[in-house]
């Protein structure tokens, strides 16, 4: 099978997932085709693709599906291990880089979620807590992992930076619609300054989310909603 | 590093997932310490070697802890590669067998949690068909990666083998407790096959947790429960 073309992307520009697999195809220079699917409208093409999750993303590589983010970008490096490489290659550092990536989508992320549904008051206070101790993990995982080079992967954008980087434009969101700071200059210096670089470097610059384009698509999606329960 | 000494498991033996870091260094032949570790009594021992979870296993090699069993079973394989190969060579056949693997962690062992906290009746029912709607996607599983071979990992115990391997002793506990059987013939044939030659395959039957002896642990610990509840 050639491994260059019958690239195709399923899924959707906004979703942190999806931007995964465009930064890790960035990466390696690797040329597909976004396929535009709405996980709440487009359910028959995720049956047929992703039938155990219905999820995006889905890349399909010649006419083999494959899905659930971290696995594609993993895949992804080792289809395309001529370009740069984007797992550490120690395995104590991949099983870090795994290990924290895993507690991005399993325990931190979701906490942006809960803050959205949570009033706010005491529960707010509560998710805004343990998103600051998350915060402070991820910080230390930073500092070890960067091992004092610009990117978690060191010299270069890797796995965790594709995991956290791909969840930055969002909270930013978050931080907008809450009018309080995730990303603490205090409680982790660190990461601020990452962020600026991941912003900038040339390698993702034009890939990574835009915070401002998010918030735009967060008040159409509230707007919609407003409008489909007023109806 | 001495790559082959210095090798602890924490854990506690029952546990399913400190059963996959087992089974893994069975597969490769690695001598290893196992510290007993009782993640509700030994608080303090989990703080330290895994300060985000404070869950069993944690594996410590050297003087450096790993955490989270699928991503433990990883680093043996890339750590002792000179033994029989855990994860499959072929980059599609690795993102299946993590993908499975996951969804086992993620959606399909967690049924069977639920399964024991719901009364008899509907709501036993409805999980009871998740289950099975999930070990009919599992039996494909087997069939797409075994190809004909007895193992998900084709000639050999691999991966997934390992991941739902370390889950079957638990599951058949839960078949005695509710008088029903999970591992149908009918729905899942193939996968009944493999229970069968797991549990006699030379390099690793031995390390496979027994049914008759979690039932004892199940039961003791029920008993301890009662007591607590009762003083």
């Amino acid at each position: 099978m050639e491994k260059t073309s019958g690239v195709k992307l399923l899924g959707s520009h906004p979703s942190p997932f999806v931007n995964r697999v465009v930064l890790a195809l960035t990466i390696k220079s690797i040329h597909y085709e976004l396929v535009e699917v709405n996980p709440h409208k487009d359910g028959e093409i995720l049956a047929k693709y992703n039938p155990v999750h219905k999820k995006i993303p889905v890349l399909v590589h010649g006419d083999k599906p494959i899905s659930e983010s971290l696995i594609i970008v993993r895949y992804i490096d080792e289809v395309w291990n001529e370009g740069p490489s984007i797992l550490p290659t120690d395995p104590y550092d991949r099983a870090m880089a795994l290990f924290w990536a895993a507690y991005i989508d399993d325990k931190w992320f979701p906490l942006f979620k809960q803050l959205q549904g949570s009033q706010e008051g005491d529960s707010r206070k509560e998710t805004l807590d343990k998103i600051t101790e998350g915060l402070v993990f991820l910080e230390k995982a930073f500092k070890d992992s960067s091992k004092g080079k610009p990117f978690f992967g060191g010299e270069t954008v890797g796995y965790l930076d594709i995991a956290m980087g791909s969840v930055v434009g969002w909270i930013k969101v978050a931080e907008t619609l809450i009018g309080q700071k995730i990303f603490d200059d205090e409680k982790a210096p660190l990461l601020v300054g990452w962020i600026d670089k991941i912003y900038s470097e040339n390698s993702v610059k034009d890939a990574m989310l835009n915070p401002q384009t998010l918030l735009e698509v967060f008040k159409k999606l509230q707007a919609m909603k407003t409008e489909a329960a007023a109806t």
